[in-house]
């Protein structure tokens, strides 16, 4: 294991992410708030510490995948355990375990909050709470990449195991173009965002704050009834842009190249869409009753599951009360969660439809031995390696889910509460039923059942195996 | 499509069915109840019907996997709609969708009810509905190539397709003689069950069916109250049984072949017998503050271990009153199940074995991309063909699991209703949690749920595949 090399990247991680907490000592600093202090503290340790941690240049530039996943897991790890200092000092998030859970919801845009209130929050403080969701939407070490002059293999095992997906979207040949090119167009999404939240009447802290989340598919909200209160005009754009960032990336690139036609034959992006849509018809009917008219419960239905499959986790109304048919498929929603390559989480379309094909081609085998199928998607062919891994994902997925219900099953809450609250954090999306549903929250859960739910929406953003290496005892072995 | 020989052997499981179906006419003979007419009506038809089809002799002995699939399903779905018929006929079960999920319900040896009130059965619709659990146990094609002189390609995929585990247990090289041993393995606990039962002070009725019910790992029973108002002796005695049953019948044949050491060195019997301890014990603490003494929490644990893991059913307490962490172990066992070629269900042993050693391996590799290793199970390599199939079944098994939970929460029963009576179901164990708990039933469900959760039993029963290929629209193609 390359240990100098991990200490420096660490050491660039912890100097961005005191960069980065200078923005809410502006924000605190406009508003008068005294709460700056405390990132401005916070800051100005990890400016210095990172700093003088890259002083130590690594000797050696062996870098493999296992250098990759723990590094970007530590990475994570790291930016979370100091991302939740302020909110202990500032004191409005006392218990540092809670300010813990809460950073890490934050950075791994899960949105999931142990907050009863968080309309107290002081600006600073909120600022910074939604913008984790913007950080770790994209990814800190793809920007770190776009930016640093980092050269040399490491490159593209970072960007591995920190993209989402089972391959990654290497847009152009180099890397650090690759990431420099995504962090423009999520830029670009997200000034777009800003600017049409002004026009609905929004203020810029507003507009802004809210556009970190959603387009980070995070889900934290200003409010406590999260976006239920804004004009059917924002929670439009909302619903709009939810949807764009739980697309791949990869087709808005495809757009600027002018390269339509390739974007627009993803099997992806069309089983992605249809998924949303008959989603929405069924739940619209399904849950008719709760609403005035089919027009407002079908409009109803479609946010609500344009936040769930995008894993972003915003509500406009309590779906913990719908029937139990529009929670089931929101429970499975959950699961398949957005696009591979876009800024949301869960198992992603893209693996759905591989495993789809692949059961197909198994029947289909079994029925006609002799015929010997490939495997395609955007009319390309399927190898053996790819398949073999998603079909691993899944049982790696299935195993890290059913063990997580055990274990947070000792607090005694709900089966409904236990199986839905996994879910949601597993696959960063935010609110779950039951305790956890739209109007509750995970204050609720012991300690120790915390820190299973924060290993969980870790391993769901960082996709399974960096924590798993993380976590191996053969990983420290000489 | 051979339907030729298809149709041969549909008729000769009909002719098998109309002969069992004259045992409950025996007992309702002795016991001088007017319902034995109704199945000895059934059973008469069926010899008629078997007999008249069986003359008409296949024309070609063309027989592939696919033909063994359907013909192992169609089996199985036409047994339980002919041994539905007396429930209806004698009145005791007057709807037919409720008597044919009862009678799926017994031969997958699954053993969850629609009654409420079993007591007021007539003695030979209680023998039926018992001993269907004893024919679905070892499987009725078992049977039929043990005792026909059936000879031909078709033996293979007819046991392939039946038995239970990733790999058919042949014992020796020829089909029917291994499936002659198994049932005479069968045969020689079955009765060894009912004589310790007997001397146990139950009637020879009561140690008969209660015998069929644990040897088939089924759970249906005599009483209301399942088999919590027999002695601590009984209980033992199903302890024992039900554990025994839940081992592969290689086990019991090795040790007839005087071969203990290769009997005892399989992996999958000490895993097995490793979760059942680690379970109990967990659960034993866990759930201590239920019962009078350390002792009886510990023994009732074990109990409902025994009885969940082995896919059995049987109940000496309401489980569902026991905190969460017990329930999700044992919600955790549904799915691990018992042993391949053993007579109960779940995902079995083995394959969860071959599962983390494949995950253990996937992480190691990506530690050492180098060293490739190869996995072994009791010694033996395990070839790429047989982790792929096992992954490939659990992908399976979550797809059908997910969707069945989708489609009967139509019904709007809670969460905890929907997610355990599919997973309890779909493994063949009978009580779930909430609604089909120990003291609960299957009766509210819709018909449209009934339906659904009989697939899942069957598929449960037949592992999969056979009732796909039955379903696959491309199987009927020309």
């Amino acid at each position: 294991m390359n240990y100098g090399i991990i200490f420096y990247i660490l050491s660039s991680v912890l100097e961005f992410a005191g960069a980065f907490m200078l923005l809410p000592v502006g924000v605190g600093f406009f508003y008068g708030e005294k709460e700056s202090f405390a990132f401005l503290l916070v800051a100005v340790v990890s400016l210095l510490a990172g700093g003088l941690g890259r002083l130590k240049k690594p000797k050696s530039k062996v870098f493999y995948a296992r250098e990759g996943f723990v590094t970007v897991s530590l990475s994570w790890i790291l930016l979370s355990l100091v991302g939740a200092v302020p909110f202990v000092l500032t004191g409005e998030i006392p218990f540092y375990v809670d300010a813990v859970f809460e950073t890490v919801s934050g950075f791994t845009t899960t949105g999931g909050t142990i907050l009863g209130d968080v309309e107290y929050l002081s600006h600073c403080t909120q600022f910074w709470r939604l913008f984790t969701h913007w950080l770790g939407g994209m990814g800190v070490l793809v920007l770190i990449l776009a930016i640093l002059p980092l050269s040399g293999s490491y490159n593209m095992h970072l960007m591995r195991a920190e993209s989402t997906g089972p391959s990654v979207g290497k847009l152009v040949p180099k890397v650090k173009s690759s990431a420099r090119i995504l962090y423009e167009i999520y830029i670009g999404i997200t000034v777009l965002q800003i600017l049409l939240l002004l026009l609905g009447g929004l203020s810029l802290y507003e507009s802004a704050t809210l556009t970190f989340s959603t387009v980070g598919t995070g889900g934290f909200g200003l409010l406590n009834s999260s976006v239920r209160e804004y004009s059917r005009y924002v929670q439009t754009v909302l619903i709009i842009f939810m949807l764009m960032c739980g697309i791949s990336f990869n087709t808005y690139y495809l757009f600027l190249a002018r390269r339509p036609k390739e974007a627009l034959k993803s099997e992806e992006l069309r089983a992605y869409l249809l998924i949303a849509a008959g989603a929405a018809v069924l739940i619209g009917i399904n849950a008719r009753g709760h609403f005035d008219s089919l027009g407002e419960s079908l409009y109803q239905a479609l946010f609500q599951v344009a936040s769930v499959m995008t894993t972003t986790g915003f509500t406009t109304c309590d779906f913990n009360m719908w029937p139990m048919f529009s929670k089931a498929i929101l429970f499975l929603l959950m699961i398949v969660g957005a696009c591979a390559g876009s800024t949301g989480g869960g198992l992603k379309v893209s693996r759905l439809v591989v495993l789809l094909k692949s059961v197909k081609g198994e029947i289909l085998q079994v029925i006609h031995p002799r015929s010997v199928k490939k495997l395609h998607m955007d009319g390309r062919g399927l190898t053996a390696g790819v398949i073999h891994s998603i079909r691993m994902y899944l049982v790696l997925y299935a195993g890290i889910y059913l063990i997580s219900v055990l274990l947070i099953s000792v607090d005694n809450f709900s089966f409904e509460t236990n199986a839905s609250a996994v879910m949601a954090m597993f696959n960063n999306v935010g609110p779950g039923f039951d305790m956890v549903g739209p109007v509750g929250s995970y204050a609720s859960f012991s300690a120790f059942s915390k820190v299973v739910l924060m290993f969980d929406m870790l391993a769901g953003r960082l996709e399974l195996l960096p924590m798993l290496v993380l976590f191996s005892p053969r990983t420290w072995k000489k």
